[in-house]
């Protein structure tokens, strides 16, 4: 089989590979009906994050389970199935509390820019959709996997709730996605961050009101400005940077929360200015398990279309463009089709 | 009048001052029944941070009210009142979403370690007691100005609810006061980090289960032994600094919750770190203010005596050992009379 490895900054190629097999008695192999490339996939494509060595690539997938193995309970040849970037079993305490992306044996998924992929504990990381599904509906079943359970997790961590302004920073897919998460869960007004002409207009198609141009402290005035100088309710912090880490945190009234999503990238907090704005920070891996079945229902009972943000369908031989089209911010994200 | 004034490092002085009066409308002055000296008395004290001027010290009182300006409505000459650090309107909308101490016209009182202070804001920041108290209550109202309705907010901050394990890291006042206060919230384990028998007795005796006396990682790898590897549902970081920040953040499982309250010295957070423990960070100057009427009651009816925390009493004019006490570790918490 051939798939996606990256060797170093910006030498991503697509190559014979091993096809991957059931190794472990809880493990499935999947057909991937689609896959596609992560804005965190550019670190190290960057060169940001180093590559010490060719390393397959992917960590968002969907398809039909192919092989399981004998300890395979819950899941079945045949099924169409959705997974998240960290594999967990779902019934340590960790896993128990909502936080799968913490499971106490949770196995990084890898190399799902490629037509099969191993799922290791399956039973705990795999959910099945009701049956297979139509192929327009595959673009958001694919979000499901990570952009959109980040989107809705950083919502979610940001106690987003019926009548609130909330603030997003980021118009990649995860804040494009966490604006129509904040709309989902009822927020009344939601401010994007962004740009850009065409994820500006996503952004408003998704629920934002309002779109803030200004970045940093400019940023965080124009926030001040359209709440009366008291802040957001709730910010979504969807890059991972110094930057949009303080803007969200000067964005945030007193009490109001801030949800990071973004592995932070050379983030240092003054713990003692933090003190004084009086912000809730929580965030994280996204632990998309636990929204798994519910993003699957909204999805399949089409009330939304997160498959959206895939702005750019390539062959997945094409790969290398995808990485390209996302770098130079052509593309809000590529998806890849086997 | 004779007051407490800091002019530098380890040099206080109880010296003339002019006496308080009504400046504002909106102002109280108040004759002290007891003041008393606050850890964080001890960062300018011991030159952690920099006393550029003579510094009338004390932030923490409850007495008679002697005068009022001709503004104030709620608060009466003769009533007991207790305030808090901050004086607050307690009508913006910081004040009404319970953070008093990001008011939009906050104030910060000082000078209360002497026979009379001036309060602003009279009636968003004070609250009076049913009557005025007899003598043997006047510790623990008292203590409800800072310590413990810090503690409190500890506990608040970090989601302490009925059932939970939850540690405390820090051994002052606050800490132990958060020890009680997580007992009263219905923690069913409670686990006080200190190496100091009194103090280690004191906790026992507001409601800690488990005592741990190793500090940094070490103390970190006992109470994950003590959690079965999964860490304390709510940990309160009661200190300030680096070492107890990551010890806090170390000690708590994934999803659950850092509350620090003492003001951060030099302490900075790497982000990336923090992202992948998934706990929820809150802190802040406590809004005392917002529990003030609760732990009132609490202490009114009986119900809990958080003025042990004073053991060492000394008439105002001796407020110079006060420090040495406390600075020495000799005394939890010394309080005046004047």
């Amino acid at each position: 089989m051939r798939g996606t490895v990256l060797y170093g900054t910006r030498d991503v190629r697509f190559e014979e590979r091993d096809a991957p097999k059931v190794d472990a008695p809880t493990d499935a192999v999947i057909r991937m009906s689609a896959s596609c490339v992560c804005g965190s996939d550019l670190w190290p494509y960057r060169g940001i994050s180093p590559v010490t060595q060719p390393t397959p690539m992917g960590h968002e997938y969907c398809g039909i389970v192919e092989e399981v193995g004998r300890a395979v309970t819950s899941i079945k040849r045949g099924q169409f199935v959705i997974g998240s970037f960290f594999a967990s079993d779902n019934t340590c305490p960790h896993c128990k509390a909502g936080y799968q992306t913490s499971c106490q044996h949770r196995e990084v998924v890898g190399g799902a820019q490629a037509p099969f992929l191993r799922v290791p504990l399956a039973d705990g990381t795999l959910v099945a959709t009701p049956e297979v599904p139509s192929d327009d509906l595959i673009p958001s079943l694919l979000a499901v996997s990570d952009v959109f359970g980040t989107g809705w997790f950083a919502a979610d961590a940001a106690n987003v709730k019926p009548g609130k302004t909330v603030a997003v920073v980021g118009d990649g897919a995860v804040g494009l996605l966490g604006v129509l998460s904040a709309k989902q869960m009822g927020a009344e007004r939601i401010i994007a961050m962004s740009r850009h002409a065409s994820r500006q207009k996503l952004a408003r198609e998704y629920g934002a009101t309002d779109i803030v141009t200004e970045r940093g402290d400019d940023g965080v005035a124009r926030i001040k400005e359209l709440t009366k100088g008291i802040g957001a309710d709730a910010v979504l912090e969807c890059v991972g940077t110094k930057e949009s880490m303080m803007q969200a945190i000067g964005a945030t009234r007193a009490g109001g929360s801030v949800a990071y999503v973004g592995v932070p990238h050379g983030v240092e907090i003054d713990a003692q200015k933090l003190f004084f704005t009086h912000v809730h920070l929580h965030g994280g891996p996204a632990p998309v398990r636990r929204f798994l079945p519910k993003l699957i229902e909204l999805v399949w009972k089409g009330k939304v279309n997160p498959g959206k943000v895939f702005d750019l369908t390539l062959p997945l031989d094409q790969v290398a463009e995808g990485y390209r089209a996302m770098d130079e911010r052509r593309a809000i994200k590529a998806l890849l089709r086997p």
